[in-house]
């Protein structure tokens, strides 16, 4: 029977995928991608690529990087139903996505769709921040601690709140409030127990082991922050 | 120049580790692999299993499963430093772990005594609520929401407020205090927003789509509950 797989591609480098998602990649008969702007493959896209088979037909559909409601739900809607109808026809379709489906992804939009309509695989993988920590080697969270995974397009002063009452923490989408973000660490006597990376694992990585070096005004869309406090960075 | 190499090996499933860490295990010249009892073949181990080259070195380390620190801190030592001569005796050496090797991972301890001492590289795998999540097509979490992973050998009263406070949760080592974690959900009114997933990807998995369908008294070691307040299940 034919199926819908929703892939999960990790965080940049195309051997941070999972030996099964590469297999599902090789035997799927159409790709959707989501493409952020008109032109130009997306990263997943790229990512996905030493696993494609040739036959596979790839449809690019574009993805509106804005918070227009009513547009983006139209978009959604739209590849949904055509993913439905092609998975109806006969056709193994995947979806890629960076990192992992089920954090922070558009693939939930996508998934919440479809679900009881047809077959659905998801298929998990390497978040960003998973993948920063290994990297640094920069535990994450030990024994009886919580981990908080946060993005900063939240409320400031409940981001204020969690980074009081919490010992680990990773702060997701930093670009944004950038500045303020900073300062929110700052004030927290936080600046020694935090690292900042950009673009891990995209060819272009930068690492701010302490923040207190970080002169910088501005930041890559793909930014992570890792806090431990009981880590001696 | 010789190196250590900490591996995630994911959760259960061998296709669910990265290619990056089935390559590496094809070219080291020494596993290590942590034994939970003193005969058997750890998880971790039969994970790697189909990727091994047949001329490998496997050293089986016992890992005490106790909370005697003294006993638990003497065996890390040792391991440590084994690794650490093997190392500087130019051989590679991988360790192998459960999941991503920087949540929750005794490779924790193991790392902390080898950084500065030898070169290291540590790859990220999938977690098992990562798995969990992607299996049952469960979103972990979305937009602006935490997402908050909680050990239940946390103290009670501090999860109570973990579970007020947010709306996307993992709880993990659910198994110890089994029964007073369902009640603090159910008190909560949160029965119908969890799931609860048991050897997930290893090959007896249990899966409770409501909590209040839940009869058992005890529960398998290898078992995580995923709460998504704004989630139908």
């Amino acid at each position: 029977m034919s199926k819908f797989y929703g892939i999960g591609v990790g965080p940049g480098d195309s051997e941070l995928i999972t030996i099964k998602a590469a297999n599902i990649l090789k035997e799927i008969d159409i790709l959707v991608t989501p493409q952020p702007k008109k032109d130009g493959k997306s990263l997943a896209h790229k990512i996905a690529s030493p696993y494609l088979n040739e036959n596979l037909e790839v449809k690019e559909r574009h993805f509106p990087m804005n918070f227009n409601k009513e547009e983006l739900e139209t978009a959604w809607d739209n590849i949904a139903s055509e993913i439905i109808t092609d998975v109806k026809s006969g056709k193994n379709v995947g979806f890629v996505t960076l990192g992992d489906p089920m954090v922070y992804s558009t693939y939930i939009y996508i998934l919440k769709r479809m679900i009881g309509k047809i077959d659905i695989t998801t298929i998990p993988g390497i978040t960003s921040f998973n993948n920063i920590a290994a990297d640094q080697n920069f535990p994450l969270v030990e024994d009886k601690e919580a981990l908080v995974v946060v993005p900063c397009t939240m409320d400031e002063e409940k981001i204020d709140k969690i980074l009081k009452e919490n010992t680990n923490l990773v702060l997701m989408k930093v670009y944004k409030n950038f500045k303020n973000i900073i300062e929110l660490i700052r004030k927290n006597n936080l600046m020694d127990s935090a690292i900042l990376v950009s673009n891990s694992s995209k060819g272009d990585e930068k690492v701010y082991r302490n923040l207190e070096n970080l002169n910088e005004e501005k930041i890559s869309y793909f930014s992570t922050i890792l806090i431990n406090k009981g880590w001696n960075n």
